[in-house]
């Protein structure tokens, strides 16, 4: 894809600078909360006492270099940028109910909280050695992280960052989502478990479910709150738990889900992360070959496939279900398309450009945000006429995270 | 249920005091975007210049005086009081999409922008007679009203309430709601016809479906923007329109859901913003008995009954659909019962005092907000213990709207 790549497009952003890394030493001496100086806004239009509302703001992920931008969709613009927030890479981001604070879950076990109307770092702990994801409580009271090394899931107070409780797994834990009723479910790589952890009094109450099948690597809830489905690496198939029953019993589904055909590095799977719920049926990215696969919601059994451009990546559902829009993996990755759900049909490909990352919808769906990476840019689509209606600078941009988040299950 | 009422209870409202009644002639000469006074806010913490995000914050409809109520879900507190409204009964409300001002849709054809933040009035117009519920298009450009008399849809400018276009149906215009796609659908119950106005173009292209019925007289759209289904009241059961058809054919459904025995007004039929989605399941009131329906979401045929204490007004689903809160009619309308989605069956009964009007989740459903006119107070319920969290006051609270509904369909 190189090829297509202009080389006046390319962001001057070197991949191996990570100026967070000191501040990531620091924090794992003690500061924590409040303890870090505040970052000034770049850019910020009326300044950071500017009043407005939350509602349509978001981030975006600098892998980089370790910082977030933090930009406005009405005017489809960054009114800021927060540095100095550690490894990045596979960052993801959850925010506070009211929408203000925006939760950094780095992988190198950093937990930010970002001011997100003042740009400032409001509390920041280094909580484990390595991590991958993490999820906010249904009350937005409590932030759980899931951690690779040393393994295990911490939980910590929205507020003040403290330690609530710290749930040690024997295993690699992956998969953390959100759960109703104030809780976390989480599963362990190594043991080929899935848990509960119940918050809803003060100690947790652990439900553990065996025989989720070999080596879960990535997990997903469905948008209800209702269906946690993991992915294996070490065998075909998918295993599916529906958290209404009490407790679940573990599920396999879609047989013909093959493990990957790599070993390690698990990244290399295709994200689970939120099938898309598309009219009746879910769609997901195959594995290993040029395919979505769409599922029927009710039964979980596939009913049909769609040929893509490329393995797929990402497969996400316009607001509403009527569209999917799907991103590619290397060395495909500089290509969209847009499949019509109720036909199954490819009706649109676009070439954002090199390294299409990430795509996030309005949360009425009008416009999608698209991370070209190696573009250094964010482009903004009408998702009606597929036209485009900005681009936004950024260092290497990954991830996309809209407020709207807040107020929605399992994300 | 008057019986039951303590006297104390009562709240000191007059229902016939309106004082948005002398600000409603004002505005209809003219006094328009920007030209009002913005009231103090009354018990501001922090007062109007506090940075806050708005993920979080509400309004509460105080019906006998023409006034909302700025609520704060986490402090689970009034934060501010707007006066001067115009005649709020059977108003209701929509959010731009950073969720900063609140649309106000009032009975007396008054619409007003409220600034939540600041407790100010940004805009406000008169714009009929007598008007019935508005929408925002998923763009937050575009503000639609649907009008009684003289009938009709107006469409304003979401930024300045300046008018950008007038659809005169002929008719009385009822259940208006926003589609995906800058499309707001309506239905007109003199001529039994809905239409689809598509404002994608500058000028609205419109299509018309005839045949869905004698005098459609409430209509819904299903969480996702694809189902339109209106209630009838000169003929027994419903019409289902599918949005991603292109044109939409009406499909008559659940011929046993009875009309009205009662001639007009429309206002006693339940009801139908907003089918609760619980599971596979849609759950809806039944008209002029002790149940509520339960409707299989594909096929959209009836699958079951559940008794309740009354007349059922609002089914309203937990988000995640695990639950459904349903309140009920007089003179049975102090009571709240919870039913299980799963079993279909009754699960807890509450008496949260006379009249209650209204139920309104947070965003995730951990906690429900009710408003209990007759007693002047909006009550907070935990959902997992049904505990009463807090008790906010307000003079005769009738509807309770939180912003997490800018980021939905169809409300």
């Amino acid at each position: 894809m190189d090829r297509r790549l202009p080389a006046a497009d390319r962001a001057p952003v070197s991949r191996t600078s990570r100026p967070g890394g000191g501040l990531t030493r620091r924090s794992a001496l003690g500061l924590a909360a409040g303890a870090l100086a505040a970052p000034a806004l770049a850019a910020s239009p009326g300044g950071a006492d500017t009043l407005r509302g939350t509602g349509a703001l978001g981030v975006v992920v600098e892998r980089a270099t370790g910082s977030l931008v933090i930009v406005d969709q009405i005017a489809r613009a960054a009114i800021g940028r927060v540095t100095e927030l550690g490894d990045l890479s596979h960052a993801s981001v959850v925010y506070s109910p009211d929408q203000r604070f925006a939760y950094v879950f780095g992988r190198d076990g950093g937990l930010s909280k970002v001011d997100i109307l003042t740009g400032a770092i409001a509390a920041r702990v280094i909580q484990s050695g390595n991590a991958i994801g993490g999820a906010i409580s249904d009350d937005g009271r409590l932030v759980a992280v899931s951690n690779y090394e040393p393994g295990g899931v911490r939980v910590f107070d929205a507020e003040t960052l403290a330690p609530v409780a710290d749930i040690p797994t024997g295993s690699k834990t992956i998969g953390l989502v959100d759960a109703p009723g104030r809780r976390f479910v989480f599963s362990l790589w190594d043991a080929g478990e899935t848990w509960i952890a119940d918050f809803a009094s003060s100690a947790p109450a652990i439900t553990r479910i065996e025989g989720m099948g070999k080596n879960p690597y990535d997990a997903l809830i469905t948008g209800d709150g209702r269906r946690y489905i993991t992915g294996l690496f070490g065998e075909d198939g998918l295993t599916a738990l529906d958290l209404w029953e009490s407790p679940p019993a573990p599920r396999r589904i879609l047989s013909g889900y093959g493990r990957g055909e790599e070993p390690l590095p698990v990244y290399k799977m295709p994200h689970l992360e939120g099938w898309a719920l598309a009219g009746e049926r879910f769609v997901l990215p195959a594995i290993g070959r040029h395919e979505v696969l769409w599922v029927d919601a009710r039964s979980l059994e596939e009913v049909g496939r769609t040929a893509t451009h490329g393995q797929p990546v990402f497969a996400v559902a316009r607001p509403g279900g009527r569209q999917v829009w799907v991103n590619f993996a290397h060395p495909l990755n500089d290509t969209v398309q847009v499949i019509d759900s109720a036909s199954g049909e490819v009706v649109h490909t676009l070439n954002p450009g090199p390294a299409v990352l990430h795509m996030e919808f309005t949360a009425r769906g009008h416009e999608v945000w698209v991370s070209v990476r190696d573009a250094g840019r964010v482009d903004v689509y009408d998702t009606g006429t597929f036209e485009k209606r900005a681009e936004i600078a950024a260092e290497s941009p990954s991830g996309i995270f809209f407020t709207a988040r807040a107020h929605r299950m399992g994300l």
